[in-house]
């Protein structure tokens, strides 16, 4: 019998064109496609594990995946296999074996998210499956001072999709940091050691109700409080939404 | 009998989810979406007609058009009426009254064009359709130097798809400028008095074949005496290209 290798892998997908990353019947998933190319490529029925999923339409910038499999490759070769082999709309960033017991999800220490907001007059064609776009001035002053008291160790409660079987909603939020970035566009960073089902756009959306004046800065301290869905703002559309990184344990 | 009144309209479009701008039996176009939006609004049948066709993939951010309409509309009216019914790879960023002897393809005094070339590692899932990814480092030196050779008054027949019905190939192009932009990207920016068929593409793709050193900058102007288009480079792919912006006697 050969020996198995581990394998971690940094992806990155643009994510219109899937139902979501996990496996679902009769839909295009970035997990089946991966799964799909690997099985081909080890010649035997491959699983992946990544670092969570992402939903339909959200990005990933760097979605770190694990497998396993009896070759033995270096990092260019199996990302030139996998390169060739996957739809256009996945890229396999990096490729490196690790020891047998690293974990894709359990392992992750931190995780960053990126949200893209791009203030426009007319709607604008080439970006909207990549950022979300708001009609509004954005005060971004305002924004960054609510989202410092999100900063920190809390019961995201309020900040969770209601459809979650998930107890515990205490979670790390270490830094959000609000930027402008070129053409009108304005970046969230949302970094914390995990994260509740829909958090980040939960946040981001209730952020944007503050950005264009229709609730104030302290309201943010008492939505979070309330540990209650329907207090929050809308959820952000998926399409601004970047995992931009996974962090794990050096 | 109601007045007619002639309008000119800027309008941008995301060609990836078009069959080309011109009707076409069966294809998705986007001169067929304008006209049944236009049609809609005017309650009877609108024809448009626009500076010139672009092919499927290629991308408008400055297209002009005219209409006729018996509706005296403010240009804020036209565009919110447009863009709300519109699909979501069409924007109407301009809509104005004009002299009925307006014509928006034979008044044509100028056209610029741009193609955007990503210089990229590893294929990047999220600028596919905006722009054309290459794996070399190119050298923007010598393709300005070769692009000079390009301006002014010459037969464009090494510049021009071969299956075109055009006799005269003679075309005045105005300027050829090439500059970097962020993030590894180049950006040409062709001007010219008209254009043959594929030639913004054909320029790009033999200028490519210079930046990456497999044509001499000399090659340029032997391409442009053979007047033979076997002789010049590859059509550069479609995604690349924008209609950047159409002008017209003042």
């Amino acid at each position: 019998m050969k020996e198995i290798n581990r394998y971690k892998s940094v992806i990155a997908y643009h994510g219109s064109g899937f139902s979501g990353y996990q496996v679902q019947p009769n839909k295009r998933t970035v997990q089946l496609e991966i799964e799909r190319v690997l099985t081909t490529i080890n010649k035997s029925d491959t699983k992946i594990v990544s670092s969570g999923r992402t939903d339909a339409g959200v990005h990933a910038h760097g979605q770190v995946i694990h497998f396993d499999s009896e070759l033995l490759l270096n990092g260019q070769e199996w990302c030139c296999a996998l390169n060739a082999m996957l739809p256009e709309d996945i890229v396999a960033k990096s490729v490196e074996r690790v020891k047998l017991d690293f974990h894709a999800r359990y392992d992750v220490t931190q995780k960053e998210y990126r949200y893209v907001v791009q203030q426009v007059i007319v709607r604008d064609p080439f970006s909207r499956h990549l950022v979300a776009q708001v009609r509004q001035t954005l005060d971004i002053e305002k924004m960054q001072e609510a989202a410092h008291q999100l900063v920190g160790k809390h019961d995201f409660s309020s900040f969770c999709a209601a459809n979650t079987s998930v107890v515990d909603k205490v979670r790390t939020v270490i830094a959000i940091d609000i930027r402008e970035l070129a053409g009108a566009r304005i970046e969230f960073r949302v970094i914390g050691t995990g994260f509740l089902y829909n958090m980040v756009r939960i946040i981001v959306g209730t952020l944007l109700e503050i950005g264009t004046g229709k609730r104030t800065v302290d309201e943010m301290g008492v939505i979070l409080e309330a540990k209650d869905r329907t207090i929050a703002g809308k959820t952000a559309p998926a399409q601004g939404l970047y995992l931009w990184e996974v962090r794990y344990i050096e």
